[in-house]
């Protein structure tokens, strides 16, 4: 089984700004992702193949953006039993991101689809290490870390913003 | 080949009372539909094998109803040349209809659906009559026909309309 | 009866640098299209004459595009049998599409237009192509090569995303 | 020149229960109404003979309703110089009422429209009076005292709501 | 009485540039408008004062736009018989125009305001001289060839549409 | 001055049902209301009476619910200095109750409106309540109290819930 | 550890009719849940205490449901390093399910929630089995004839389509 | 007891460009505000402690801006019975701000949130003045004072109006 626990996909390359947050927090978080870019409309094929092999190839949890209608993460959701993570991706074709939202959120019963908020790959990165934290101590540990920093982050902020707002 | 140039599917057996319209309006204009049900969540094989063969089986449009995350027209679309009609279907999960309208619409460019109203369905039969009509005289007559029983029916509803405010 | 298979109209000179796509895409489907300007609103007349006389000068499909209040595409969908594409347009008077898009699909029962999504007027190009290639083998043979260069170009981008999240 | 200053029309007999509220609040400011059906899908050349002769006929303001993809109200003020008032009617087809309120609200510049609230044909009927009332007084002065109805109908009310939230 | 038949009010200054289209197109159609400021929020006694002296001033129609929870046209409106005819400014402090648009279209019957298209006051200046016109008929004439140069300018692009795809 | 710190207002006889709940819980927390009806849109020099003088009879804080374009609670901050909070009604005439919502939350800048939830108006009796509160203990404890009560009531359900879901 | 990986609370009792599918779904799956009520806004000290020590006990995923401005699922998220699942709830207080589904989807950057569909408790369930899947073979077998039965009642249905579409 | 009587908190540093408007006008108005930096989901705890503590430490009225699935305000509601005036921040992550909007307005009954309009934290502050000013004559004499100004600046541009629009 190879160490890559988390597989990120995308519907075209020009998905990558957004998406390799989610590639750069996991990796932050100690788990290197395997990324790659699966159309569910422009290789249909490539995305079963894709979505089938997924748990045998050792992989956890699988992280989806796409924008539009954007159907690859509810149909590699039916393909596999492993959780899937999706990300509405604010595309150049989207309304107002609202197209990429609802055809990723409102699956029918029986195919979840985890979704994060528009454009939110960093949070989907996140949320593939928790649940792999929730089974791995190592994990759990640099995560409860990470929200220390965001505390902290917080905390560091304060003296601007009590003295910022006079100026 | 076969008579049946028209394939008309949706995506759960609920979606019937809808569909039913667009095979019963293209009954009316003398094409005999093919109509199944094709589940691009519970049954994704059975939706690329029915996609890719459906141009050799003689179908010369297809008619893909679903609701909420509507992938079926979409995914359809991905895999056949042939013209995909979408009918949004307002499900019982659907929020408001709006998640159906724009999983089936908003799709990105290369892989177009012709999406019609939400609950739309006679109207996605009598464009597929249209779409048959623009290279078939007989079944052009036949809406032309049915165009000019549209008119009628106004026509014979203006005395109604012009007495009924009175009471 | 003329090569022109396609009529492409616009409401507005302005619509053109949306329209010339589905323009463009018919061309290099092989598919020579009639383009010109037909205002709902502005010219009235010459809409009914351009959609009533259509079909006898050998058109098989109509692509209507426009934007705001958009009635164009489902006008010319009363006044004729054969199908009428609609492109809503976001144009500048408009609400963030919504009222583009709302206009074109939303059509009463009875006068369909087979809608594609905001600004979607090359899909609007590949469904005329895809009516046209259901009864023409050429037509259908370009239309699978064209979705054979779409795999393609996703194909030759794996390498970019693959590494291209790490930079 | 007929004594009929306003001319009430609708897409469809289905509007009626709505539109008809216009034509009785007219009737009680002492304007008689011509109330009539025209669709402008289904009988297009209707509309436009009805449009372009209702100047001559002696009609000073249209009221149009129609509900989805509502263009009756826009195409009218397309063939007439005289006010045309926008009726969006939440029509068993409408997603909300929004189809018909946008189509009919956000019209090009150079074609306006009049519009009132979904449904609000009664206040599209006092917006007909006001119009006439602007050039006669004897109009004005029953709008003047349909207005102090109006007043006295919440004076009246007073009492019961000063006490009514107590039971 | 006084030449000028139209007033136009905006809540504030910043309006004055999507205004002043309405000043120009009637200038342009032969009134003269009377153009202030007049704030709901602001000046409520001003626009008391404005709308209920405006009839007996000799004001035929009164334009008035505002943006964001705009009460302006609305309020005028209550407090006069002449038609009001409502702007929807898309402001700073606008919500995409939802706002400006709901606030003044959805009035409460009994109180129409004739709402045009968001940002729609060149439509709201045609509008009241359509209102005028219907009573005047020099400007009857004017509207008329008003709208035959629009359509004029939609044939003199035929040209440059029919063209200009290929570049 | 008189003992009723809270003034409340409704646009219709017909919020009544909503709006009583404002005042239910303002009773409950011992703090009468005085509770009415005025309209801005049918009787303007009413609110501006009531509005104006609300300062002078002791009121702290005036609660106003309207539905549709609802310009009563903006209208009413306009005239007075008193904290006004806005209840956005869903009544029979509104699109969804965005029309409400939006009418009374998106105040320019000056003229502020603490709106609560749609049909919120036990919420906006309670917000009465704290704004007294901070300057009165007796207040401020049965606020206490109340937020006790609402802990308990949750704390009493947790067995129907922890067993509930089997059933 | 208990056998209880599973944690599903909910903001009110009245959400109980929609929450008890995710624990119907996870039974039928063979994990047991634990299901309790926490309320942010009511019982926030709870809430804290709940989402703090859920690791500690065993708890390996947690379904939060909520309606309206739902603040459970995002808080709770802040307070542990266990992946969230959040339900948007269509309560009665709720626009549509608008405010339940973006108070819940649209969480910052470093506070992931998985977001479900509306009312999607069914699918929150499922997705938490998908997680314990990733890592407990028992588990992802018994999804993997969970989704084989969705397969075979669609198959299963297959002959009632394509008959009832005639009745 | 200090004579910060209104505290000011947002969810981030980069909320101050909005939020500090709101201490900006709190202290034209005679009001020395205490600003600091509180986040729901990155402090909770700190949240916790902020909101318990508020009322001992002299506050009044406690103003919380925030972002997309913004939770601050409701979460400090819930933890005071101070009232809370909560500002919809359109963050880099909102979806055109309707999240921020909806997530602070929509609160379930029992604990309200006073919110003004998106980004309207100038309207927070002079809110807060006027909660104060019920209850002390020299702020609400300021607030007459600042009301008045505002009437003041309409009436100053009134001469730039009337002639502007010719320019």
């Amino acid at each position: 089984m190879s160490d890559l626990q988390v597989g990120i996909i995308m519907g075209s390359k020009s998905d990558l700004p957004v998406m390799k947050e989610a590639a750069a927090v996991l990796k932050e978080l100690g788990i290197e992702p395997e990324v790659t870019v699966v159309s569910a409309h422009r290789t249909p094929h490539r995305m079963v193949e894709y979505a089938e092999s997924a748990r045998s190839r050792g992989i956890k949890v699988i992280i989806a953006g796409a924008g539009g209608a954007a159907h690859l993460p509810g149909m590699v959701a039916s393909l596999t039993t492993l959780p899937v993570i999706g990300v509405p991706v604010k595309s150049s074709n989207s309304i107002d991101g609202w197209d990429s939202v609802l055809s990723i959120l409102q699956m029918p019963g029986g195919i979840p689809v985890a979704t994060v908020a528009l454009n939110g790959a960093k949070n989907a990165g996140i949320l593939a290490a928790e649940i792999i934290g929730a089974f791995d101590e190592g994990v759990a540990d640099r995560l409860a870390q990470f929200k220390e920093e965001l505390r902290e982050k917080v905390m560091n902020s304060i003296e601007d913003v009590e003295k910022g707002w006079k100026s």
